[in-house]
């Protein structure tokens, strides 16, 4: 089995290394970095690195660049495949990715493709063994993909024990948008505040155990990855960041009438986040 | 050396845990709550459930009482022990206690002491062996207080294998707004904006290892604490607040004009709490 990766970052190069090590595939890398490519190789999470003319054979070619090259990306990679070679992107957003692939003919061959796994680093030096086990994948529009090409996307995921849902792409936008997208923006917004409040960075390191340190963590995450993503899916991201901009205020009015019973019962409803995230439905 | 711990949840239970276990202090314990104090006793966390009119003879009284109750009980306990008892409290606000006890004439027997060190849950059953171990611990005001009442605090501290700073309490107060508290009411906000927003809890437990799992850690916590932290401190956060949704607002209008440099540019300035956090100065 021959597969091409391309964009050898985190998300892509962690694929790349579970393709080779875990199930023996050929995995030949590209990414417009060459330095990157470079050190993927180096790093042994690919076996060669190629030329996009070189995709051709691939039996399967996996997309993994940030989420604004994707849509001419996945275009390309379409016209140049052979007649059964399946491709699947792995981005973040995928409503603009999915019109733009509509009509193409190859358009079967294609799937979307969203592992939920990841961490703040970046580049093939982050990249993990074991990063998608245990963790959720979202397939998106699998009636627009042929049942061979599902077929094969949920059979590598299931190799990496991953449990795969589908939805439709503006669903997964919208969803994404509230779960991921906006933890980022407050998260790199806690940080903004912070750093520029706390002129001795001194007192932050002392005191980043407060709860700091894990709320603060995904503003290490990548400007070139989360850039595009908050500008494809901007009317979702929006949306949530009005509604979190909204309860920010109202919590602050709570605070300056110090109604202490609207603060409590708005953090003892919010609790019920513990409930949801140990799977246990109401 | 006989210890009574006041408040017998997460931090009092911790600590009592340490004094007993690791130090072989004799600890008596009082809760408000009696089946939070039979639950420490039960669980070995504590020797005795005393009542307030037996502590007098203690070495050390402990304070680790919701903020709210700490400035009335810090003076009830002064008025009742004896001349050389060492009275420290371990709360998340400090100027307010600091003013009340202010003129007290067993004042210096009181230090004002801020272990950084916690997690989400609460309770006795929350109390955790090596909760403290290598994280920083904060004396307020230390020369009001007299040098055999810090020692004695530092010797307890330095046991737990902690790094003690010191700095006063408005300073304490202003940077811990920023550091912890603003944390604690960013994840509390996107608890309840993503619950608002999600009917259907399914894709919230599916979508959480997006980096919303460790963001919404916080919103997990106690409303019975965090509730007079926001008041006590109130100036102190609603500055914090402020400059964060001035912040958030900000960002929202580079989305709006999808302004890349600018989204890029802000991601990356901010990146720099990498450095920080790991203790590398610019």
């Amino acid at each position: 089995m021959l597969v091409t990766v391309i964009g050898l970052g985190l998300i892509g190069g962690s694929l790349a290394l579970e393709l080779k090590k875990r199930l023996g595939y050929t995995v030949h890398g590209i990414d417009a970095n060459v330095a990157n490519a470079q050190k993927a190789l180096a790093l042994g999470i690919i076996d060669k690195i190629v030329d996009f003319n070189q995709i051709a054979d691939s039996d399967v070619v996996v997309l993994a660049v940030p989420v604004n090259f994707l849509p001419d990306l996945a275009i390309n990679v379409l016209d140049t495949v052979k007649k059964d070679t399946i491709v699947f992107d792995m981005g973040s957003t995928k409503e603009k990715l999915s019109k733009t692939v509509e009509n193409h003919e190859k358009r079967t061959n294609f799937v979307a493709v969203h592992p939920i796994a990841g961490t703040e680093h970046s580049g093939p030096e982050a990249a993990i063994y074991h990063l998608f086990d245990d963790k959720v994948n979202i397939i998106c529009d699998k009636e627009l993909s042929s049942e061979v090409a599902v077929t094969k996307v949920l059979d590598i995921f299931n190799a990496l024990n991953m449990r795969t849902i589908f939805m439709n792409s503006a669903e997964h936008d919208k969803h994404i948008a509230y779960v991921s997208h906006l933890s980022h923006i407050s998260s790199f917004m806690l940080g903004k505040t912070v750093l520029e409040k706390e002129k001795n960075e001194k007192n932050i390191f002392d005191m980043a155990g407060s709860g700091f340190e894990s709320t603060v963590r995904l503003a290490k995450s990548s400007p070139n990855m989360w850039t595009p993503i908050f500008i494809e899916n901007k009317e979702n991201i929006l949306s949530s960041l009005n509604e979190y901009i909204d309860n920010l205020t109202a919590f602050k009015n709570l605070i300056i009438e110090e109604d202490k019973k609207g603060l409590q019962q708005t953090m003892l409803e919010t609790n019920h986040i513990k409930e949801v995230l140990t799977g246990i439905q109401k």
